[in-house]
């Protein structure tokens, strides 16, 4: 008989991992359990929906359930997995037992509710299903105001969407600015700007204390910190939260972050069961601290190092380096490892080299800032975290950093890089070489001071 | 008294030597001579001004001769130097001789003239210097029919520049294909295509045998082995030939490529000259062997490095991997190092990894395909060289993938490199990770067979 895996969650590392393990081993027999409806959509689009930056929600769609099947999985949609017993190595889903040879637990995250009176009310949206987006964007038609409360980066993308929409926005955020654990202050002061001028407006250092209804069900307002504010709805972007429980219940490790404990091939604390995805954590590259929450590129690069190690290939998931990059208002901000912020909270030491360069020949019609800052360890000068800010090539150099750092490029080795020099793509000098020169040079006055 | 170092030319290779030299040991007595009556401009902005995606000449100009003299450089603008003398310490200028105890040459290059009967005639127009350039510009208005000879980038970018101010361009190449020398004939494809849609006429394997006049010394038609061509002017794109011609009177060696040889510090072959920009030579960083006619981003960087020695500082100019991007027609090109077309003829044995990803969530507004193809050797799978095509990002992965080759990376690296996914900005899957996973997946499955 052939081999089994079932694997629990249609994200995207439980996608990666049924489809590529199927591709590389087609005797497999592959079953993907997911309680929701759809498969492969993109949540990450959600946001630029309601903001109609993309004219419909079927746009996010990237395949179909069909495709799955004529693939040759078993897809079971809109069925939940209630248990798993790995002692008999058997999964329990609508009261059935199913048994499995190999087993993958891909299910993801959860929103952090608010722990305040009202946190039950209606109105209170979370940004994740797709089918619960389409419900409520027909209702943003009818609201005027909307209260975003959590400075992550999804909140951001929804106010400055929403603003976008012509809706009167109030964001509020317990950190002194947007983004502030991910983010420097310098660079939070031009998302600021932009979210201003779509009309935001921002209420940092701002506790949300109670959700008030209506009366009947419905919230009405919420009364914060920092005064009580009117609103048809409030969309709340706290804190992930790993869906780790049915994990934890069959007896897998958790580690400190409350996710799954994986190994390189992202198998779990017991044999024939890997986990990947936004329930795993993964180790940094620079701390080696396990950390999680990361993004969907990171979930289906997991998916596809458990699925290579179950068709019995050779993948190893490195420790991570999390370039990442997002839209803020109108503004391109991005980075990977740390900033200045964070590498001060974890008592990283640093030097800082920054400089601010243009994305194409400054005279060419397009042309943006491009602002560079780059965190390098004091003694080698190694890379060790970038922020990064301005209008075009920030995810691109985002995703070069990491790169370089994971690889131990200096800052001498960014100064002296060589650089595309074309008026309608690229600048004489390159902002990242720019910043890195800057950084040297500063070192240098230093020593000689 | 004061060590004095003599400049001999005012592109990005003689600027940056005398301002850096100057700014690193302000001591030093900096003379920078130059033919012209200009400094500090872009030369690689023209033909977009020719185009009218720039709007005028005066925005290419970066600096002034003033800001330079403030500066504390003694300029000599438009005052040739006609002989070098090693042995005494000095140069010969409008018959006058000065000393220097330090000389760095950076006469760059000329274009090659065509060999054929009535390559004299007026008409004949070289794309270099701004204030032929604004002359040259003024006499389009009044043009119909232009004909570009040579597939240079530069040629290119006139072709399709000229088309765009709705003059009638007949491209004429001796080359199988635009670009021949560069690029693959994968990557010209799109490049034709877009050329063809501005209304250029292409004529490929196609040689000039006579200049026309019009009996009064100016040029009215090409005769070609294609036919005979009416045209108004001809812009000639041929190769960028050294201007070697003082420093090899002077005694210094010269290389294989006809420029003058230098170590890396850019030191020339006698005590105390330093030379950079086009008018050297460099080693490529795959093959080690010379080579000449970089760009502007290289010129600047190499006499920096002059400048750095000039000054007692410690930089060395490594061999280089010579990213490259442009915009042709409507359609941006880059790579770095060799594509196919150039390793088979070198004879460097390669494996292809090839594929096209999105430059931001397919379902974003703006999203355009990114066509990458990298070259890697066989038995390590170091990258050695790409060719890029597509909409975004063309130069940011150019930059990084000759960053990464220089430090080895191989196809293993950027098939798993971490990526942002954020819909405006970057998709799921990097094209140079797809690339890379598709090269390692072909490679699988000819082990296999």
């Amino acid at each position: 008989m052939s081999e089994r895996l079932i694997v629990i969650g249609g994200g995207g590392a439980g996608t990666a991992t049924a489809t590529i393990a199927k591709r590389l081993n087609p005797k497999l027999k592959v079953t993907l359990f997911t309680e929701f409806p759809d498969i492969a959509y993109s949540p990450c689009g959600i946001p630029f929906v309601h903001g109609r930056e993309i004219d419909k929600f079927e746009s996010l769609f990237l395949s179909t359930v069909d495709r799955y099947v004529e693939d040759g999985l078993d897809m079971r949609m809109e069925t939940a997995v209630t248990d798993i017993d790995l002692a008999r190595g058997t999964i329990t889903s609508r009261n059935t037992h199913e048994g499995f040879d190999k087993l993958a637990i891909c299910t993801g995250w959860t929103w952090e509710k608010p722990k305040v009176p009202g946190a039950n009310l209606e109105g209170l949206h979370y940004v994740k299903d797709i089918r619960a987006a389409m419900e409520f964007d027909k209702e943003l038609d009818s609201m005027k105001r909307i209260v975003v409360y959590g400075g992550t980066p999804i909140g951001v993308e929804m106010a400055g969407n929403l603003a976008h929409r012509g809706l009167q926005v109030e964001f509020i955020d317990e950190g002194p600015w947007a983004l502030s654990e991910l983010l420097d202050p310098d660079v939070a002061e031009p998302v600021h700007e932009s979210l201003t001028k779509r009309g935001v407006t921002l209420r940092f250092g701002t506790r949300v204390e109670e959700f008030i209804g209506d009366g009947n069900g419905r919230v009405r307002a919420v009364s914060t910190t920092d005064g009580q504010i009117e609103c048809d709805a409030v969309i709340v972007c706290l804190h992930k939260i790993p869906s780790a429980q049915l994990a934890e219940a069959a007896g897998l490790k958790l580690g400190t972050t409350g996710a799954i404990m994986v190994d390189e091939r992202m198998r779990a604390s017991e044999p024939n069961v890997w986990a990947a995805g936004d329930v795993v954590e993964v180790p940094h590259g620079l701390s080696m601290i396990p950390i999680r929450g990361l993004t969907g590129s990171h979930a289906y690069a997991q998916g596809r190092t458990a699925a290579f190690d179950i068709a019995g290939q050779d993948l190893k998931y490195d420790p991570v380096w999390i370039p990442w990059g997002m839209v803020a208002g109108d503004y391109t901000i991005g980075g990977f490892s740390i900033g200045e912020t964070l590498a001060t909270a974890m008592g990283v030491p640093y030097v800082v080299a920054k400089g601010v360069g243009v994305s194409r020949a400054r005279y060419f019609p397009g042309a943006t800032r491009t602002n560079v800052k780059l965190l390098a360890e004091p003694d080698t000068l190694k890379i060790i975290g970038a922020q990064i800010h301005g209008g075009e090539g920030v995810k691109e150099r985002a995703d070069f950093l990491a790169f370089a750092a994971k690889r131990g490029a200096t800052l001498h080795d960014l100064a002296w890089m060589e650089n595309i020099y074309s008026p309608p793509i690229g600048a004489l000098f390159e902002p990242v070489a720019i910043a890195a020169q800057n950084g040297l040079a500063a070192l240098r006055d230093k020593a000689a001071a």
